[in-house]
């Protein structure tokens, strides 16, 4: 029983990696499952059979593709102090968002086409970014640099804070400059509340 | 000279009314400059004479609306402490958005159209309402309440915090509830880094 399943699974990384070539070269509307489906020399219905549709496949690329970009970030070093730390997840992440828009636009079309979706990659995405930010909140409440728990109303607006440095909406036409600082005054105005002695 | 230049004004505030109520009804793409011309019974070049595209004129119908909004919030009720007021604030100018949503949403589909490009209109919005948070960050800090000042570091970055329920991708497919106690906690966590004693 297993090996066919395990066969599946080599053939859907094997699609999904073919159909992330295409889409960085072309964008979402620039191939078609038939293309595709040439390209990995297999026939449009065996394409399908593993994913239902073009925007099942385009979910599973995104999703691949942040769930990727966030594991880099697991790095579990505690040494450096909660405060600093939520600066430089902030911004590693802002600056992962710019170098996708920089490096393969197309790319990030589609990225930003499903995050306007409420389809499964977008919502795991949004989880994966709170739970980043949680363990920051975490660590510093622990080492009792900051006064707020990460489950309080404070801390769980941690993340919802970083909205206008992360989201696409504000990163396509922004400046790169404006968009530092930006960042920077949140890193401030977020760690001014996390150590507030007024906390809860 | 007088008279001819107030009868202009007067004629683009006519085809503003009259295209803001075509748009609210159809929608941008659903009329044409030729079909405003007819509703206001003149020709489709004095149109065009008063406003250059139909892009210029939606810029101009959202200036009007966003503006006319921002000034419903203009009362200057120094009453209320900081910390309370910025909650009101936030809260009336989300639900002002979530009523849009609500109650026109062919006209709110064009404001979010609008807000996404680099027109006049959207770069006016956000200075509107970084001028109301300034406001409230000011009079916490004249009363004591707040130790930053609005144009510190932490004061700029009140804004720019409050986008997660501002932004209309963030409110369009939320739910209420949800919006709503986010922007309760966002409230909460500004208010403990403006009055933190560490705040500079």
């Amino acid at each position: 029983m297993r090996r066919p399943r395990r066969k599946a699974e080599e053939t859907k990384a094997d699609i999904l990696t073919a159909a992330e070539a295409l889409l960085r070269k072309k964008g979402f509307a620039g191939f078609s499952i038939a293309d595709l489906a040439a390209e990995l020399q297999m026939s449009p219905a065996n394409v399908f059979k593993h994913f239902q549709s073009k925007t099942v496949l385009a979910d599973a690329i995104c999703d691949r593709h942040t769930t990727r970009m966030i594991g880099r970030f697991d790095a579990k070093d505690d040494s450096v102090p909660a405060p600093a730390r939520l600066g430089l997840v902030a911004r590693r992440l802002m600056d992962a968002h710019l170098a996708d828009i920089r490096d393969n636009p197309l790319f990030f079309e589609m990225l930003a086409m499903m995050a306007s979706t409420d389809l499964p990659s977008g919502r795991h995405y949004r989880k994966l970014i709170e739970d980043l930010f949680e363990s920051v909140v975490r660590h510093g409440f622990e080492t009792g640099v900051y006064k707020s728990a990460p489950e309080s109303t404070i801390g769980r607006s941690v993340a919802p804070c970083f909205a206008a440095v992360l989201h696409h909406v504000f990163l396509i036409h922004a400046d790169e400059a404006e968009l530092h600082a930006r960042c920077d005054g949140l890193v401030e105005l977020v760690n001014a509340a996390l150590q507030s002695p007024l906390a809860k």
